[in-house]
């Protein structure tokens, strides 16, 4: 602590990067693109993971535990899937260590404890779940499947970032089983919304629900529904995504269940994940240059208490009030912290808790003993009040969800500032130069189109929004026909 | 369903392997020695995840995340433990798979892929953890450093058994770390102490507290101090262990802090963990011949209600019945199913419930709505009463109670008639054939006498119990001086 943070206008991505350490969240680890997710940071995950687990778990979702490694021959039978992950797999060749006779102390490689078949570290468990599903689908009275991981995957990324791109990261992933196409979808969709509806009434960020192209799809699925976030440089984040995978894994697997009717039939499936990359989200939406901006529903310590004082006397005193706030705050429902430490003075504390995000801070110092107040300083705002003692706790239970509202409000503001409707290519470009955020324009559809505005601006399709309007026009770099706007945006 | 188990006195290993797949609480992988934990027994996990977090987390630890792999060079830096664990562990050597070209839609790992370092899956971490702990300790301020970790480790076993010891297994690691040997110890003992009422309060499993000797002891650690358990076949199983790991990995990762009085000294460290292990000490200790019996603490479902009728007119008086009640029961914090499914036959459900080791099942049928009446059937003694309706939730609580109880007490009457003092070889060999259990005798304290007894009977020392009262005696093999009693045992 103590070190500025570089702003954010002169380098966003130092500015995120200097944050998510000095906030103590995250940092990198010995084995490279690996991070160490530490204390404060895991906190804020724990409070996602139960939020998510309790909205799994009220839609009929069960968690289960599925091998961490997957055989080369199960990864490869679903070729689009294996195409799509076999460059960026760690792969284990080996189950022993040996010591290295030219260099005591030293361990090698055993070359005799080679692996008849190699593991794949999984980087997603569709292979693996599918494989298992087999055995566990016979029937139609076997279905719906409705299953859910909580798990470490690994994808060997080249540039990582913490959070945002790493070669191990947390996340839950759902498998299920349908006897339709129809209610596969109705999964897919469902879960979408579920992430829809988490992100932004617990994260506060606003997302825009859609389909992506097909360039963009999940490899192995038919369909890929998401949710994009726009963070504050102007670059969109996917936040979650929701793949309807047909019968794809069920015919590479070969899972197959009777009908009512009596007919042997693949099973439909859906899968669907979000990760730790949403810490990424959080951090970028909300925060400033002084630190974090956490929303009150994921705030580890939503209340900090701060004792300002120049003697014992006044300290004890403070303490005994500040013990008594504690116990008042706790009752309602707010987590709280109260700072005695004699070894960091108030100004520190107070850098240090606006740069850890906590949503609101009370100071009391002995002139609001004798006045019967305490100081209230709101970290999303930065403004400070005094607040009559008696006032305090129903202040304070408000503001928990005033300070949740305005954050999403400010990021939903934004948000739309930033989508611009664009007919024309060198608009395009201008825009995406000099505003960025999403840009709403026309398409013809074609895979060779997008991967061409992507050539020339590196924008890509985020994606086909759910709630667009049809409406008749010409595609911004072809002219050819289209129908629906899509959003473009340069994307993380 | 359907089959039945094979009797515990038959084949307890064979009984015990069917349980746990035919009570779908895990099932063997394709990758080998892997399991997969199928819903209903990660239901139970969580439940023991959730109550031993909330006791990390009054303890004043919080949760963290560290990498999966373990770079070799890490791996190696502190020898005894790198010796320990060398012979088991899965190593990641490259980061990419390519097509085959002799072998079109399958691939091979690319050799051009080769990592520069291999890297070692997880065993255990103190490795990785301690190498970071030296970035995050430099005085005695930032001390204790409390953590906690929940994860999946991997160390490769040859036999693997559901639960009991597979490839890959889910855990917690403690890793602490303090100013003082002291501190350390004290740590140490209260993290056994924490597993020791977890697993009997809530697992209802009885277990004794005691030191490991020195050839029983994590590698790299001082002390290893353990929770042993006594399963029904007589063989012990250690159920938790905690670990004084003094200096060994300050000095191997070279984590110095400065004292109150300026020096630089070496940090002090504990480790502790429980397993998915957990969950065959659950099974073995309580289970019989119809299946799985569950301590209602752990229990996913505490009370399930089965309707018996004959015409759809019964079935929905009955489930209206059966609505209230299981509103009632909620009500009072107990967790219910109502099973009405068409598909299958009481009989059948029953046999599924008791094999799925629910605690107290319902039964109502016309003459019991007519009478006002259920009948409630215990799992754990297979007891059936009619209860009048207005008792049944009343009565049901109390048995949420009773039947912990008394699983406890019952498997404490069991420990305690299998603890056996023996004075004399020829009586120790018999004793373990014929009756098995501990054998509470004199050892001279050296690791070759332990060795030799390993040999001739394969018992090794469960522990060296805290609460043994000191006695002279001579050793059951030497005749050479003891002072105290150690528990001796065969086991999982
Ligand atoms: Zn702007
Ligand atoms: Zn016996």
């Amino acid at each position: 602590m103590g070190k500025n943070l570089t702003p954010r206008n002169e380098d966003y991505s130092k500015w995120y990067n200097e944050l998510v350490v000095q906030a103590d969240l995250a940092e990198n680890s010995a084995v490279r693109g690996c991070m160490v997710i530490k204390p404060y940071g895991y906190a804020i995950w724990e409070k996602m993971q139960a939020q998510l687990d309790k909205r799994f778990k009220e839609t009929g979702h069960q968690n289960a535990y599925f091998p961490l490694f997957v055989p080369k021959s199960l990864f490869e039978a679903e070729e689009k899937n294996a195409e799509g992950f076999a460059k960026e797999c760690a792969v284990v060749t080996h189950y022993r260590l040996k010591t290295d006779e030219n260099n005591p102390g030293k361990l090698i490689v055993d070359p005799e404890a080679k692996l008849e078949e190699e593991l794949v570290v999984r980087p997603t468990s569709e292979a693996i779940i599918w494989n298992t599903y087999k055995g566990w689908i016979q029937s139609y009275r076997d279905l719906p499947l409705l299953i859910n991981q909580w798990a470490n995957v690994v994808r060997w990324e080249m540039r990582t970032r913490l959070f945002l791109r790493t070669a191990e990261f947390l996340w839950q992933e759902g498998h299920t089983a349908h006897a339709t196409r129809e209610e596969a979808l109705a999964e897919t969709e469902q879960m979408n919304n579920i992430y829809a509806e988490f992100v932004e009434n617990f994260m506060a960020i606003p997302v825009i629900k859609g389909a992506k192209t097909e360039s963009e799809r999940f490899a192995g699925a038919v369909e890929t529904y998401c949710i994009e976030a726009l963070m504050q440089d102007g670059k969109a984040l996917q936040a979650g995504t929701s793949h309807f995978l047909g019968q794809n894994f069920a015919e590479a697997f070969d899972v197959k269940f009777t009908s009512k009717e009596g007919k042997q039939e693949y099973v439909w499936a859906s899968s669907w994940g979000v990760s730790t990359r949403l810490m990424g989200a959080l951090i970028m939406t909300h925060s400033d240059d002084k630190g974090l901006v956490l929303p009150p529903n994921l705030a580890p310590i939503q209340v900090v208490i701060v004792p300002i004082y120049r003697n014992d006397e006044q300290f004890n005193a403070i303490s005994e009030e500040a013990k008594l706030l504690t116990e008042e705050l706790r009752a309602v429902g707010i987590s709280v912290k109260f700072d005695g430490r004699d070894t960091h003075k108030p100004g520190w504390k107070f850098a240090q808790y606006e740069l850890q995000g906590v949503p609101l801070r009370i100071a009391i110092g002995p002139k609001d003993l004798e006045n019967g107040t305490v100081e209230l300083a709101r970290r999303d705002t930065l403004t400070k009040e005094f607040v009559k003692r008696e006032d305090v706790v129903a202040k304070a239970k408000g503001l928990m969800t005033e300070i949740q509202d305005t954050l999403l409000k400010k990021a939903l503001d934004f948000r739309n500032d930033h989508i611009t409707e664009v007919d024309d290519f060198k608009e395009f470009k201008k825009v995406l130069k000099n505003k960025g955020g999403f840009i709403s324009a026309h398409w013809d559809g074609t895979t060779e189109t997008e991967d061409r505005i992507k050539e020339y601006t590196k924008a890509t399709i985020r994606c086909i929004p759910f709630n667009g309007k049809k409406e008749e026009g010409i595609c911004v770099l072809t002219g050819k026909p289209s129908s629906q706007r899509v959003l473009f945006a340069k994307a993380y």
